[in-house]
């Protein structure tokens, strides 16, 4: 017998329908011998709802009072979903995420998990149940609700399948796992079946959307083995864990794309310590998140540096900058750039094979494909290039690295 | 400083302004120098909706999972409330029923109160808060979440009043207060200034729909004197209180009709113990309330037994009854009668005064009324008539105890 955990989005709990085809499902699971806990997200759009709700009542919503209002939505799934277990002859029990347990630091809208004490959660599993539990949210010590920010789901599912050792925790969701790249872009793309911790952090800091970072960096940290699978078919996923010395074998697993991006340049900066510290303290206080950063060689004590950041956050850079290129002195200049878009390929294999880099210059260069920036790490090349070749660029990647799927 | 209970029902929180509506207000008490702890329901409609969406998920929804379900509609309105304060510069904070330490028994969809510890509703307000809770809900000793079934929310108040030792507790609803009758039927009533906790119940149970009697029975339990007001406006309200000596002078304080009544007769009954048990015992069985019951005196050993019910209730009754009559002999007959309505005469002044019965009757043959049935308790007079003679009915006795407003 294993215990299982099983996490739903929003889209798998979209409607009536589709909760009673998850509650098929987990008992499915049951009645293969297992235990089952699920953790199931807001069905789809009625977050969205509330926060448009929140803001027609107050214009900047007081943050504790937006997590009592966003947990709604989880409470209300894990009800519905219990109901359906139970309309099918199943014994099913929901917990929120309070009473799951789950207890989080008290920064609203954003909180961590501190621990949890799942004693609930097991009582109810040695009674035979299966218990469905509410993602997204938590409890401070002192009884306050709050909810983990994006992609709390997968982490609550990550962390409860942690504390209550399961023997596997399933993320479903609306793709088969995760693709070498993305199937609409590159048509011959493949589903991975495995891949390291590592791997898919880069995946998913590369633009492949289909979880966020933080949840992998709570897997990784805590050897949580995971599987991205789809909720509407019986395919087998993308299995997520630690690295193994075969995963070497393969030097680039995957090509990720992430569109939209904007590119900022401070020209003719004096290259004199403290500058550098002056213009991304600037960005830091904005809260904007910056990806490259790019400094050229020093001449005649002026340098130019560069640095890429989502196209929606250009407008409030070039407000955060403005005061500071002031004080920078006279001739130092601001140029931005948008309509670019960034292109990686990511493999622990990099570490033992030399010549990536070059291999994915060549393959663009044949492509007639312009390299913006380039940045890399121990198991990430990534560059910059025009947003209208970026489509093309992923394609020539993904071939050169042997990636197609063989018809 | 006076401490405040105010009580909002799903109309006076109804929609994103009557939400800001209720916050101006309770901002306003406190300003006045007041300490509040605001109770408010689901936003109209919300609870239906759930309600509508459980049902599409299962046929008999669990009634565990349905007080999960159901406990988020006030969830909902308390968030929005806080936020809506807090917006308008005040300081508000929100409690679920069970942050708000108000402990139930184990029947859900329908708990009882078993005690409040409010110390997180002391501390809030010890800060300077407006504290709102969440109405309809509490948890099980062992943290499970409860709903208090119909009325709830007032009963949440005036629980929450009774444990905090509130000056005053205001139910705010979409009315002036209790009125002598149903103005929409006597143009001429007008609004009680206050009347005792029994004539509240007695015109509750007539029809009165202002307030359930549970929440009506707690608060004369506790001796919590509550104020039932408009949330519109800003006109004083219907006090409800013990009883003082003054308060007997009224003779009869309002007239309540209810509307969609039936009778159901059993005639030529064998007058032997058991019978009543059997019939009334197959009606409760049914879950079926009934109101007035009428027993004819024997004649030869056979008797009539009369009794009325919702009209609503009248086809579930004949068919609960349809087997107890077999067993009871040959000749044993069942009759029933809808299209009949009630109008009860309440006052406590009545226990002094003699000849209120009489009035009433007169009254009504006066008005060429006939009366099908009569009842009676220490504060009451009812009568059954033909539905379609109910409103003359009110009118002829509103009219003949006095009740006219004086143009």
């Amino acid at each position: 017998m294993a215990l299982i955990v099983q996490k739903y989005g929003g889209t798998s709990v979209g409607n009536p329908e589709r909760i009673r085809n998850v509650a098929r499902r987990v008992l499915e699971t049951q009645r293969e011998g297992n235990q089952v806990v699920v953790v199931v997200s807001a069905m789809s759009g009625v977050t969205d709802n509330l926060i448009k709700l929140s803001k027609e009542v107050s214009r900047e919503p007081n943050e504790r009072e937006m997590d009592v209002l966003l947990a709604t939505g989880e409470q209300t799934t894990i009800a519905l979903t219990a109901m359906a277990i139970n309309d099918m002859g199943g014994k099913g029990a929901s917990l929120t995420g309070a009473q799951a347990g789950i207890s989080t630091d008290g920064v609203h809208t954003k909180a961590r998990i501190a621990n949890i004490t799942p004693d609930a959660v097991h009582k109810l599993l040695d009674d035979g149940h299966v218990v469905i539990i509410a993602g997204f949210q938590g409890q401070t010590a002192d009884g306050n609700i709050t909810t983990l920010g994006r992609g709390g789901s997968d982490l609550t599912a990550i962390a409860m399948a942690a504390a209550i050792k399961a023997d596997l925790c399933q993320i479903f969701t609306d793709v088969d796992g995760v693709y070498t790249c993305d199937p609409r872009v590159v048509k011959t793309a493949t589903k991975i079946p495995e891949l390291s911790y590592d791997e898919m952090l880069e995946m998913a800091s590369s633009g492949s959307k289909v979880m966020q970072s933080r949840s992998v960096e709570f897997a990784k940290k805590f050897g949580v083995r995971f599987e991205v699978r789809n909720s509407m078919n019986n395919n087998p996923g993308t299995i997520v864990k630690e690295e193994t010395p075969g995963m070497e074998s393969v030097v680039v697993r995957g090509v990720s794309l992430e569109r939209n991006q904007a590119k900022v340049t401070i020209d003719d900066v004096p290259d004199r310590p403290g500058v550098s510290a002056a213009i991304f303290g600037a960005i830091a206080k904005a809260n904007i998140m910056i990806d490259m950063i790019v400094q050229n060689v020093s001449f005649d004590g002026l340098t130019d540096i560069s640095f890429t950041l989502s196209g929606a956050d250009l407008p409030k850079a070039e407000a955060a900058l403005k005061e500071v290129i002031s004080t920078l002195g006279e001739g130092v200049e601001l140029r931005v750039q948008s309509g670019i878009a960034k292109c990686s390929v990511v493999g622990i294999g990099m570490r033992s094979h030399s010549g990536v880099a070059a291999k994915m210059f060549k393959a663009l260069a044949d492509a007639s494909i312009n390299i913006i920036m380039i940045s890399t790490s121990e198991i990430k090349v990534a560059v910059i290039v025009e947003e209208s070749e970026i489509e093309a660029a992923s394609r020539a990647v993904h071939t050169a690295f042997g990636l197609d799927a063989t018809a």
